[in-house]
């Protein structure tokens, strides 16, 4: 079972969410209304040994890659949104070869990003494992209240606007020293013109896929237009290896150029595509599906290497 | 290293919190001022196979019991601070043995005990591990700002009393079926009569050691008088062996008794010690030190039997 279908029935069974809830499971962050123009983002992202990140072999990962990613992949939950991070949680369980000095360095990764984004260590838990090492770390971010990005706001005719580069991430180690998107997407959430975002880290088919089936529209994709992240990189590692931490939107019809010429940061925008009525699924220029593809964290077949 | 120690060097590290964080690493929970008189609670705990339940072996824990037991413990935090749950966020990590059903019926464990809260699961992720089994819930809760009952309020000649009973939590299976103490948590938090108060997982003893720290205090303690689970519980269980999830505070002098005619629970109130000025450690009634003993969750050397 994917980890859509599995979250799908999981979430069909709760009740619904109490009224102070406005955003609720699905999207890359939950949202609090506090009151006061003020919304609270709050998402949970992990890191597993040998999964996202190498704690064994030959040439593992130094730990304070493996703490950095955790946080950056949490903060670029909250830069879909068009929020701003301001504190976390980290729950750390870790095998028996984690010793003090790799416990040192793996918090030393979270904290040095952390100190980067103004983001504040506010709690966690240490535990240990009989062999596996797993830490979550759960974001708080804040945004405007109805000023949040969620997936399900495009419209038919909307552009698909994407940020940066996608393929090979694994093989350039992108996933460990990528940037997240904050600034752009706080920006991005500030300029009122963007009807919906998300961030990609499975993949850009299958999380647009997601967005397409949040806002039940169809997305004809430039498949050639996407930005690959080096010469070699091949169309379908750019489509589907994932790990990209990059931001995928939809922007009103005609208004895409004016915000790329407002667009402050070096980061590359692009755009891919265009959003139109139709079954939810992504299709090529020609019309033929391109599928979901991707990298799904939690369905064990998919595998793909850390 | 325990985690006492681990954790003391990481926040002594961290920059200082921003304003909002109003009560900082080190308690029960985590508090943010929302404004408008509220605070905002978070904790953050795990359960990992083998350790807080049985994944293997002739009789493993059914996964409704280890998905209860997540939540519970962190009830049992907001408990702690005297504040209501609201909402919560889960992060599984899943080893191959986690079949459809196991994962079905550990979020059921989950959902069950969170509907009896008013808890609403709002957000999680999912992933799968090469071998172990670890989830994380991050809790959120409310309090009246300036409300929630901390470590360090204790003052020399307060009362030293305890909810429940205590030892033999993994013999009788309490530690997969206690009631955390919320009810009671928030009733003593708006008593006015309490001066700190927090939760025993890892011991009477050396959870009580913790509340000597935080507040700056000796503890004088009755040993004797800590009621025991069962008949056969021995002193040093009820002591030392942790996963109690029972509550301990520290109530002016000569108000313990008020307390306990208005206590409204049928869950015990026992007073079983008296704080006093002087190096922060529990002794017995002739003043001999106890040692802190105790269940380390994160020091591996403590092992411990889930």
């Amino acid at each position: 079972m994917t980890e859509d279908a599995f979250l799908a029935r999981l979430f069909a069974g709760l009740p619904p969410p109490p009224p102070g809830v406005v955003i609720a499971p699905g999207d890359d962050c939950a949202a609090i209304d506090l009151g006061g123009g003020r919304w609270l983002l709050l998402a949970v992202d992990q890191v597993v040994g040998d999964r996202h990140y190498r704690q064994h072999g030959p040439e593992p990962t130094p730990p304070e890659l493996a703490g950095r990613k955790l946080l950056a992949r949490n903060l670029s939950d909250i830069a879909a949104m068009g929020g701003v991070p301001t504190c976390c949680l980290v729950a750390g369980a870790f095998g028996p070869d984690c010793d003090d000095d790799w416990l040192r360095r793996f918090y030393q990764g979270i904290q040095d990003l952390a100190a980067e984004h103004g983001v504040a260590m506010i709690g966690g838990d240490l535990a240990v494992t009989p062999r596996d090492t797993v830490a979550s770390l759960t974001i708080l971010g804040e945004v405007g209240a109805g000023q949040a990005l969620g997936r399900a706001g495009a419209r038919p005719g909307d552009e698909f606007w994407v940020t940066g580069s996608f393929g090979d991430s694994f093989e350039t180690g992108h996933h460990l020293t990528f940037q997240p998107r904050c600034a752009e997407g706080l920006w991005l959430g500030r300029s009122g013109r963007v009807h919906a975002m998300m961030d990609v880290s499975d993949g850009l088919l299958l999380d647009a896929t997601r967005l397409c089936r949040s806002s039940g529209l169809a997305l004809r994709l430039d498949a050639m237009a996407v930005p690959r992240r080096r010469p070699e990189t091949t169309l379908a590692a750019a489509l589907s290896a994932g790990e990209d931490y990059e931001l995928i939107l939809a922007v009103p019809a005609g208004e895409g150029e004016a915000l790329r010429a407002a667009w402050p940061f070096a980061t590359a925008l692009t755009r891919v595509g265009t959003f139109q009525a139709g079954s939810p699924e992504v299709m090529d220029l020609s019309g033929r599906p391109l599928g979901a593809g991707g990298y799904d964290h939690f369905d064990v077949r998919h595998g793909g290497p850390p």
